[in-house]
């Protein structure tokens, strides 16, 4: 196929976002598509992977990431289908993960292949909405996050927020298979019936329902506290959790999405000494650190998947450009389940 | 000796505080002192450790130990000496450490002597004043602090606030025998002084400096970040150590003593997703959790003191009936070194 008579739709980084990003922080471009380099690869856009990190990677500063550059196309990842090829690695057809942006067509050269992660992915394992969600980013996010941080352990109590979203529910599913008693918190009485229901949560706390909907429902639901926090959203949530820790307990910092839209300093967990009283431990995690074992977690989550053992549940937008809008839905709590955009067939 | 003739003079908590505690908050009592039962053992207080945790035994509700009760003798660690005993494990003239409370003497009943921590010691290993400090608790937090949560290695950086008082001066030192870099952080250049060209710490940063003296601090003695950070102060210097971190950093958190007399919510750490960005960690410890391992630690530290390699300072401060305003110094921050009311030759 010829790819030049091609064009690339793209979505780039206009201006830096105070609060949450609207349509002005975005600027949409039109490209002509390039034949690759010797060694690179075209990459045709399937589906991206919307994900509350993007919000970080939008402001300036230094992080465990690289900001995206004004002017830049958005970073993100996805799943697409090879166009065109002058690496043997990589065949026309096959379909491939990897850090393609937020733009129809990704022109991944020789030496960016290996950064920008690009793999092939066997759609037997799972689909692709799977692929972005339980075998993608969340779930390594979930997997290592949990099992290498959380260190759970049989009759654990492990208590999940965001717990209807992508990494959320894959934590709480695989807590739940290791034997742990498993404890969701989540924004709504849908997303709450979804999680206990379909995906086997032993109780799931909707933080809508009243200002001290948390705090009586983990008093409800953990009576013998909280041995593995798996915190996706940070502010008064994790401050209500910690004031349930149990001894020992462990607190996994995946992320704090209630405070990346913040125009005021984060929110500190004013009941950190509870660490101390119950000589418990917080720590950050960076799913990029474990990338020589996501092979691990993949074979063992595409297994539970095949059996049944476990489930996903992806949130599909359509459109490129729908993209500032859809990238929204993560922060009002819109979305229900992995959030998906879909870019073409 | 009889000692139905003596009178034993008792400082009792009157009532809780609100902020700083104060003379109104302490009822003095005086008692007889009565021959110990079967099994128990009296014991005449000679010195008395004042810390800043007592602040935290005065207020109501759970913690890791239970709040001491209105009208209860105030609740210290001391060194004494055996003045009548009906148990073979103690010798009228033993010297002792245990829980003896604010009182001349204290008389530990049979089924009392374990949860006092009630064991003899050895004036050969160290000085009375040694003994509630390096060898004492502040010893023990900081040996097992440090070793266990902290997990110093060769090379690290290792930030200690507090630094010249009684944890800190223990923290500093193990950690540069370790073979790590050491960073105090104090109020006053006295102190800074002292723990720099005294204790061998590689730098001490003077917080009393101005506003931003600890982040210039930070920046000009911590090129590489901060690897340990064992945190006896909380608040404003937490925050500022966070923004500091290495990679894989570990933060023990010991105390925080800043926030004790709050009258307000305790300061929570804004910059706590920076444990998120370096993959790093912040653990409590509480140190009676080690208690069957004192031994090592006592053992290992004794060995420098003995050997010159580790120094300690003691604050003495004379007088039973100095206790409220003796107990006001640490929070003032007064205090010059471990803190140590000396009760009877």
């Amino acid at each position: 196929m010829s790819t030049t008579a091609l064009s690339n739709r793209q979505v780039r980084l206009a201006k830096r976002p105070e609060g949450l990003a609207t349509r002005d922080n975005w600027q949409f471009t039109t490209e002509p598509v390039s034949e690759p380099g010797d060694g690179g690869v075209l990459v045709q856009t399937l589906s991206l992977s919307l994900d509350p990190a993007m919000r970080g990677w939008m402001n300036e500063g230094k992080s465990y990431i690289a900001p995206v550059e004004i002017g830049a196309v958005m970073r993100a990842g996805g799943i697409g289908r090879v166009a065109a090829s002058r690496n043997p690695a990589f065949a026309v057809g096959d379909m491939v993960f990897g850090t393609l942006g937020v733009q129809q067509y990704a022109s991944v050269a020789k030496e960016e292949i290996a950064r920008s992660g690009l793999a092939k992915i066997d759609l037997a394992a799972g689909t692709i909405g799977q692929w972005l969600n339980v075998l993608g980013m969340p779930g390594m996010t979930a997997y290592f996050g949990l099992m290498d941080v959380g260190e759970p352990k049989p009759g654990d109590t492990v208590v999940v927020s965001g717990a209807a979203g992508a990494v959320g529910q894959t934590v709480g599913q695989l807590a739940r298979i290791k034997g742990c008693r498993v404890v969701g918190i989540a924004g709504g009485q849908a997303k709450c019936d979804w999680v206990v229901q379909e995906l086997g949560f032993d109780a799931c706390i909707d933080y809508k329902a009243g200002p001290s909907a948390v705090r009586e429902g983990l008093k409800a639901h953990c009576p013998k506290g909280v041995d593995v926090y798996f915190d996706n959203v940070g502010g008064e949530i994790l401050d209500t959790v910690l004031a349930k820790l149990a001894r020992g307990a462990r607190i996994v910092i995946c992320g704090a999405i209630s405070q990346y839209n913040n125009t005021t300093p984060v929110q500190g967990p004013k009941n950190y000494l509870s660490l101390l009283v119950n000589r418990a431990r917080m720590q950050g995690m960076v799913v990029f650190d474990y990338a020589d074992r996501y092979h691990v977690a993949i074979a063992e989550l595409s297994g539970y998947l095949r059996d049944g053992r476990m489930k996903s549940r992806e949130d599909v937008v359509e459109g490129l450009d729908t993209f500032p809008e859809a990238l929204t839905r993560l922060f009002t709590g819109a979305n229900f389940g992995k959030l998906v955009l879909k870019v073409a067939d």
